[in-house]
């Protein structure tokens, strides 16, 4: 089969693969309907994570083509979103919730690279959900984005406490901060700022609940939320970048005992424990637990309340991969939807 | 009146101070019945902070002396605890319970000093709570306990979301760590693990409600943590010491999705983003709002449903602060009481 390979640093390749197949009883094979690019796959691109020809992608939708002895929940030929991170869902830690950290988890993107025809997914029960039917074609965007970003930023957005009465700050106008600000609205918040110097960024925002822009960042960014919120701070901010100044900028946005999601994956950040002391917030974040919002991010898809698909600004098929790279990295694109 | 100063690192004196009088019309001017010596005062004490003729103390009982004229909840001769910080309890932040970061408050500590005859209280509406009464001689260390140690250790375990059913690790077996057991018990923890490695201090851990012990620090002390709940680690981990070791040993115990309640004052912490990311834990702390919990731990002492008094293992006349300095920089008494 078809599938990405990311050579070296900024060398993407589609080649032959090898086709999966069942290894473990507990496995599904699915072909795949749609991939695509996350904003995590840009740190190996860029050569901040190493890899060496390593399979790319760990968001996917597709239909389930054959699975293993002990799959019980799972059919062949069901069509299924499925997380970044596989679980058994039964563990103590997922039935708490935390399927990402479940003690048989595999991550997708390290051992099996969604960018690709077929897809051998681990743990089908626990990982995958099946939608009512086979969807629409205009849903499978928005299904797709249920696999990460928009699990992401859902996670962030219940992370940060949101609900009705709340203010909450977004840092990140990427996929995930603007799947957070979706999240918010649905989840209740009164006031939704989101940080974005970008303006057709800034516009999918305010269409996804967003009703105030800050486009200054660092102290300044502090300062305007500061500003915004009689001098407190907001109850709950969404940290959907992972650098050092974003998540001091949400730290320090945020009201003392109010609280912080955080989903960018942490690239060199190291925080002063003092000033997370005396800032009084609660922290919170890590790999989404995707699986958890899976069933209910499906039926607001399926009953139409939501369209996190808008979020994908770019289609191409998965032969040109390259180019979806490209347009992310020099953020000419938001997210980039792939076809097999 | 006589009070103690703390000149140079090591050189605590008791002195004259000049008489505390009200200056704000929230004021109150309060007798001190009995003051104390925090493990925050060694800091200052041991060099570790600066400090330049330094009144010190900000724990404290005592009994209402003057008021001043927009006083109006609390009266000339009440009995009466307060928090080491000063709270309007009325801001938008106190009404959220977090009167350690009330928009008008004071720490006790950089300007009042209550290892003293008599102090002056801001805010004394929003700072004091009244006992029902004139206290018994013998409670008046458990109130005193209220006033920070108590208070800081409930706080940290409700921070730590303890609760029925909950594994709580302790971490730190001074006198907020021997709090946190005792609230931890009092929350309906089903299991309560000290860190300790001190005889004495393990003996009053259990007579607090610990279940079990844990002499291991670091790695050791983590791993052990692990092979006692499963594999997985605690649901809630209470840091109540403030160094590297102790902040990433609390973190390193707590399963994913689990609570760390962190109180230690941090010293030269800094937490590597990447490891907080991947543990998935909710990181909460920072000055305990003990005002929040006054009138529920004033309760549950004047009904001798806990003894939090026993805390004070030296009692001493303040003329001899100096030596309960000494006697709890030397790690021979857990905490000492001092009578003015």
């Amino acid at each position: 089969m078809r599938g990405v390979v990311l050579h070296d640093p900024g060398d993407i390749r589609v080649e032959e693969r090898a086709d999966p197949s069942i290894i473990e009883p507990a496995d599904a094979v699915i072909r795949v309907t749609a991939a695509c690019v996350c904003g995590s796959d840009l740190w190996p691109y860029r050569g901040v994570e190493q890899a060496d020809h390593q399979p790319m992608g760990h968001e996917y939708v597709g239909v389930v083509e054959e699975i293993g002895p002990d799959v019980r929940t799972i059919e062949v030929g069901d069509f299924v979103v499925g997380s970044f991170v596989t679980s058994d869902n039964t563990c103590e830690i997922c039935r708490a919730g935390y399927q990402s950290h479940c003690v048989r988890r595999e991550f997708v993107a390290q051992t099996i690279g969604t960018q690709a025809e077929r897809a051998r997914i681990p743990l089908a029960d626990g990982t995958l959900v099946a939608t009512p039917g086979r969807p629409h074609p205009e849903l499978v965007p928005s299904l797709l984005a249920a696999s990460d970003v928009l699990g992401t930023g859902w996670f962030a957005a219940v992370a940060a406490e949101v609900g009705p009465g709340r203010t909450v700050a977004v840092v990140g106008d990427g996929a995930v901060g603007l799947m957070g600000v979706l999240a918010a609205r649905q989840l209740g918040a009164e006031r939704i700022i989101a940080m974005s110097r970008h303006a057709d960024r800034q516009a999918l925002a305010r269409e996804y609940g967003a009703t105030d822009i800050v486009e200054e960042r660092g102290d300044a960014g502090v300062a305007r939320i500061r500003e915004l919120t009689g001098g407190l701070g907001a109850h709950s901010v969404i940290e959907a970048v992972g650098t050092q100044e974003s998540t001091m900028q949400a730290v320090r946005a945020t009201r003392p005992g109010g609280h912080v999601g955080y989903v960018g994956v942490n690239h060199d950040v190291t925080i002063p424990g003092i000033d997370l002391f005396f800032s009084g917030v609660h922290l919170h974040g890590g790999p989404a637990p995707v699986r958890r919002f899976l069933p209910e991010l499906i039926r607001l898809i399926w009953d139409r309340t939501i369209d996190p698909g808008k979020v994908f600004d770019l289609t191409l098929p998965l032969d040109r991969a390259a180019d979806a790279y490209r347009a992310m990295d020099e953020r000419r694109a938001v997210k980039v939807l792939l076809r097999p």
